[in-house]
């Protein structure tokens, strides 16, 4: 199938390896990496669901995880117009009009644009960094993207606590050295951190992003999973890393 | 040297390997695992501070770190008469009387008993499972260790809390399935989680056992260090448990 799409002479267009899905993307502003592709590996949407990707910048998550799930209906909401409207494109160009929305606003806005207790599923690949010194004044897109400057942990853990069902699930991918924000955040509002998995760029070296599924008034219980080793000793990705990308 | 100590003929004595020390322990109560000696390999304290355990049971902690550290005198909080009793006596088999002080007494009075702000490193193995269904009526000598029938997290917490000095560590062993209880209560008690290691039975599989440094009054930033693996995949020590036991 060939969709009619404009693409900017300064974009590129990146094979995702998933039913044959591409996306658009500007190299000036934010790419997708390693971890958005972790994160709609490790999620789960269930049959029917309804999923809401919380700053979905290109629309990655959503795109992945259509081909992945077998969720009626997924949301990307993002803060900058230029990345909405590139990530509406991108969603054109795959012809998934009828099954992702792209819509354009602010993750702390997020409770009153849509109906509480909606959805099934929440996924989020937020800013990791705090917003500190220079960079708090700083509203380019990467800035936007990297740090805390529209938008902290809290609100969206806020913002998850609001949309998702009883029992529905929150998956975000951040990075370790935020753990003990991110849980006590996350338990904050009421979302009981279930299941964690740490991301090792080697084996036996420490972890550099961290996986966290946590369930709205879900009892406490905690499952570390075994660490996910993105490349073995040699080099090349390990099986696993291979199998999230490819299969 | 030999000192002169009463062992009893149900007790056993082991080696320590450290400094020639040998424990005293009771097959029937508690016998001091792994757990105990990673966490006082993974525990520091300065040259010349003051140490407390809490929930000390056959004094293992206080002993090993004698041998490993230059800290001036530490103390072993024991509920348990008959525990209690028998650290004392592993104390003195080791001629350890005027670096180590067994205390008989509750961790819930911890802060009552010793003087605030005055540790430098308060360390310990509580009991790792919440107290529920039959098992709160269960005050054996191992319920006592295992369950928080008598003590939970958040005692422990709150007497470390009490007990450091501005800047003070605690450090404790625990449960991975605990570990949002954990951040949450030691966050809650002004210890900030610094620094986490999760030990794994093998390479590539997931944590039994989780060591955790908290600072008192300490800010953000927690460190996640690489998994520390107790077999090889041919079922021996790694080297760096060896090095842990035995050097």
């Amino acid at each position: 199938m060939e969709f009619n799409v404009e693409i900017k002479d300064y974009e590129r267009v990146d094979d995702l390896h998933r039913n044959g899905y591409m996306l658009i993307q500007d190299p000036k502003r934010f790419c997708f990496g390693v971890d958005a592709v972790l994160l709609s590996g490790f999620a789960s949407a269930p049959k029917g669901g309804q999923v809401i990707d919380l700053g979905t910048g290109t629309g990655v998550i959503p795109i992945l995880m259509k081909a992945k799930t077998q969720a009626a209906h997924f949301v990307g909401l993002e803060i900058q117009p230029e990345s909405a409207e590139m990530a509406k494109r991108s969603v054109a160009l795959n012809g998934l009009e009828e099954s992702i929305d792209i819509v354009e606003g602010d993750i702390k806005m997020a409770a009153e644009l849509f109906k509480p207790s909606s959805f099934d599923v929440v996924t989020s690949n937020p800013p990791y960094m705090e917003s500190g010194g220079g960079i708090k004044n700083d509203f380019s897109p990467k800035a936007i993207a990297r740090h805390e400057v529209l938008c902290t942990l809290d609100d969206v853990a806020y913002a998850a606590e609001r949309l998702l069902k009883f029992g529905g699930k929150f998956y975000m991918v951040h990075r370790p050295y935020r753990l003990a924000d991110i849980i006590c955040s996350l338990r904050g509002h009421k979302l009981e951190p279930k299941r964690i998995r740490f991301v090792h760029p080697y084996s036996g070296r420490e972890p550099n992003m961290v996986l966290v599924e946590a369930v709205r008034s879900g009892k406490p219980m905690l499952k570390v999973m075994p660490p996910l080793v993105i490349y073995k000793d040699n080099g090349e990705y390990t099986d696993e890393i291979v199998d999230i990308y490819y299969n």
